[in-house]
C-alpha cells in the first residue's frame, strides 16, 4: 500500500491543512510532506507552524526544500516559473 | 567590521530584492542571509530562486529555517503569531 503522506496547500483556508495534516499523522504515518506553490508557500510554513506549535509539539522539521517549475500560462509559450517550497515534518515520540 | 550579510524581504517589488542580494555578494561576501515574515515568506523564496537559476548561478542554497514570532497588535493584547523563514545562499565558485 502506497503511503498518502502529501498534503498540498490551496487556497482553502489554513486551519483545513492544518486538520489534514494532523489526520494524515493519525493515520499512523511518521512523516508528512506539506507541499506548497506560489503564494501559498507562506500558508505552507503558517500550516508547519501551527502543526508543530499548537496540535502536535512532538513534531519536528525533518527537511525543507524549494525549487522552481515551468507552469503553462495561456500568455506566454514559454511558461512562468513558479517557485515551489517542501517541508517534511517528522511526527516525532 | 560586521558583516551587513542579511536581506529583509518585504512590501518591494521582488527585484529590488534580487539586486539587494546579488550587491552584496558582490562586496565579497560568501553567505547572504534572506528573511521574510508572514505574507513576504513566498517572495523570499521567489527572490532566492530568481538569483539561484539566473544571476548566479554557482549559488547554493546551505539552510533553511522556519519559526514563529510573536508581534505586537493593536487589537489583541497577547499579540499575534507570525511565522518567518530564513534562508542561508552561499555564493559558490
Amino acid at each position: 500500500m502506497m503511503e498518502d503522506n502529501t498534503v498540498f496547500i490551496g487556497r482553502k483556508p489554513t486551519m483545513n491543512y492544518v486538520l489534514a495534516v494532523i489526520t494524515q499523522f493519525n493515520t499512523g504515518i511518521e512523516m508528512v510532506i506539506i507541499k506548497a506553490r506560489g503564494r501559498a508557500i507562506s500558508k505552507a510554513v503558517d500550516v508547519v507552524e501551527i502543526v508543530r506549535n499548537k496540535f502536535l509539539k512532538t513534531s519536528t522539521v525533518e527537511d525543507i526544500k524549494i525549487g522552481t517549475e515551468k507552469v503553462e500560462d495561456e500568455d506566454r509559450e514559454e511558461g512562468i516559473n513558479v517557485s515551489w517550497i517542501e517541508i517534511s515534518l517528522l511526527k516525532g515520540k
